[in-house]
């Protein structure tokens, strides 16, 4: 790439590509299915291989009935949706929300948290991060003019096997130290991806105190709160006294509604946080996809009386429950997610000839990058290496695992479980 | 709101907000539907009362039928879009393009413009545009470090009636004053909104000249490529010599099938710029929608076989038609727009009392803007002041016009005729 940038650039791109990976071949490309085998069955990226539900889709070929759901929408997004999001949120945040001041459609959870780093980062201002971080944060504050400044999430130093994610622990020294004068925002990502850990109302009040201290935003990443298991509860950073006024939570269609392609999220928060948001996301993208905002609507103002989230949350129980039987079966470390729909394995004991064929991308980076890649020709099961989402200095905590997604129906999920039996002759 | 800011604002929103108008009140929200009579027919904003065509929403339909097209696409676009750009514009461009590394397929030629000042404004790097220009040129520049340099176009000194869009002239010397060592990027908008002007081939070698010679970045923003009127020849400055190498050229498939809320653009260009403008929207949006990404595709598929394009051409130069007809009749001075689906109107002679009962938003801005809310509520036809299209040094010039879209439905425009009947008696 280097020689085409001296050659051929006539016109330099922007130094803020030059950060943030932005301009590397990415995680996502190299273990993306049109490198792998093509029976190679994909528990890589995080997309269901199922659709979202049928009556959702019914209510978009409605929507693109109707001329004016064709056109654009107001920047703050379509009023049904806005009312749809006040009416299932409200309560959860126990308040009424005001659907002209305090709710944010956007282009999918992306670009509503790019538009939030937009609309408050200076140059300079830093963003605390827990490692592993969903990758996208990094560029993202990169391109805003912030700095990311990241803390570990740490495991459990002596697992075995099965262990669960609540076991990954902040250490709030750590959290504290990291804190300077410049820190504007810290972003709190639970359920998490791709640990799956969900923070408990302790971690969270000491996360809130600290942003109460340093006069910090928060942003609570909540894409996966439909997806919480084992009756754990789901808290909201922004129900602790005083957090309502610093917190900016974020939804995601795609993942309450296994759309992921439809581009449609929302952030909620004050008026102080949701204005200047406002004012990037008008210019960013203008308005979001209107007829899939009216089907995201529709299937908002059903799901209670569906119980859709109930029944969508028995079946993600159940494809977990296919992964770690077969996790169990192999015998290595791994998390037992509370929420989202990741599994972390502890790759370590996965051995693999060091001459290997493995392609430019994946060496001189990680172990796990190879294991991966390993695992993905040998095995037919693809994941991705969670060093991507560490820091340069921390990757080796990464290192040790691989990411494998369950959003994906049972069959599937059963027949990499049946190719898993394969990897017992690699395990030492 | 400056209260606000004071008193409620715990964390304080970017600087980047406080230029280019970004919190400010804009003029779409003050002559929205919402702050008119209700029965006012708006001709202000620039979406269609009518829907895409019906074989397009089929195609919507057929999408949302299929598991992955529900699901991200590759942040370059889904394959059979880029595929079909390249079919459709490849020849326009004279050039086989490659789908890999030339076309970008982007949430509305509106993020793409963004994404590619992302990719390519260092701080303080200057843009010129054009006035009146698109006005989310301004912010999304300022937003990105960069700092617009406006460059005006004259319209005829003493029009009388209707005079044609091709008679408002650049001023070369003005452009080329306007070029500094900072200068890095030069927007040329045409078939150009607001003022319908097609640039000929003589102007924009005169651009292109100029670009060479200071090594500038131009963006062609052709999104109404489909709307040339009278056989005027819609000219592609990338196809001049040696402009490939500096031209990313925009495209929309809202203003192109009349379906603004799809949210679907593209960018084509040489992989110096598509590269670079690929990292930012794959961090801005990740990925486009899915499923009218698709719709698109198959529309661009069919528009040779069905002579979209021309058939459309055909009604919109009816429509027009209607409109010209009517401000013929008002004998007010007016362009004849070559291209792009507005009209504007000289409502200098258009009397109104000083002490009308004006909003607050419309006092203390151009008298454009009193003029619109005067017809607004006199006559119920809604239009946009031409002044907010200026930056405040060059308003004077755009005081003098009113914006109608006539990207209406024939019925609608002939009410509007009617109504603008009322007009005569303010005329003096
Ligand atoms: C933690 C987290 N936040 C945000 C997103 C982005 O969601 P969306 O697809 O709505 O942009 C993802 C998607 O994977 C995610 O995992
Ligand atoms: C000149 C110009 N460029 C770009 C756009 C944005 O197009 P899109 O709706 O595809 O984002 C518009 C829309 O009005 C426009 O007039």
């Amino acid at each position: 790439m280097s020689r085409l940038m001296d050659r051929s650039y006539l016109v330099k791109f922007s130094s803020r590509l030059e950060e943030g990976r932005a301009l590397a071949e990415d995680v996502w490309s190299i273990y993306n299915v049109a490198n792998l085998p093509a029976d190679c069955i994909n528990l890589g990226q995080g997309y269901m291989n199922f659709p979202p539900p049928v009556w959702l889709k019914k209510a978009a070929e409605e929507a693109l009935g109707v001329v004016a759901a064709n056109h654009y929408s107001h920047p703050k997004g379509r009023m049904r949706l806005r009312e749809a999001i006040k009416n299932v949120y409200g309560p959860q945040l126990n308040r009424v929300l005001d659907v002209e001041k305090e709710i944010l459609v956007t282009s999918g959870a992306n670009e509503g948290q790019y538009s939030v780093f937009t609309a408050f980062l200076e140059d300079g201002d830093e963003v605390i991060m827990f490692e592993p971080f969903f990758d996208q944060y990094l560029p993202s504050v990169t391109f805003n003019g912030g700095k990311p400044v990241y803390v570990p999430l740490h495991p459990p130093s002596n697992a075995s096997g099965k262990f669960s994610s609540d076991e990954w622990k902040i250490d709030s020294r750590e959290l504290r130290d990291a804190i300077t004068s410049r820190t504007k925002m810290i972003i709190v990502n639970t359920p998490h991806n791709p640990v799956g850990k969900v923070f408990t109302k302790a971690e969270l009040e000491m996360i809130a105190a600290l942003a109460e201290e340093h006069n910090l935003l928060v942003m609570a990443d909540e894409v996966y709160d439909c997806l919480v298991y084992d009756e754990k509860e789901h808290f909201r950073i922004a129900n602790l006294p005083g957090m309502w006024d610093r917190t900016v939570t974020v939804g995601s269609a795609g993942k309450s509604f296994a759309a992921t392609g439809w581009r449609v999220g929302w952030l909620i928060g004050p008026e102080s946080i949701i204005k200047p948001s406002l004012a990037a996301t008008t210019r960013i993208v203008f308005a979001s996809n209107s007829p899939l905002q009216e089907a995201t609507a529709a299937g908002l103002e059903q799901v209670q009386g569906r119980k859709f989230f109930q029944q969508q949350l028995a079946e993600y129980a159940e494809r977990r429950q296919v992964l770690t039987d077969c996790f169990d079966t192999l015998g290595l470390p791994y998390t037992n997610p509370e929420g989202s729909y990741f599994i972390l394995l502890d790759i370590s004991r996965v051995k693999f000839p060091d001459d290997y064929p493995f392609p430019e991308s994946v060496l001189g980076r990680g172990r796990d990058f190879r294991a991966c890649w390993f695992i993905a020709l040998e095995i037919g099961v693809s994941s991705i290496p969670v060093s991507e989402f560490y820091c340069i200095e921390h990757a080796n905590i990464g290192e040790v695992y691989a990411r494998f997604a369950f959003c994906k129906d049972v069959d599937t999920l059963r027949n990499a479980a049946e190719r898993f039996k394969k990897l017992v002759k690699y395990i030492v």
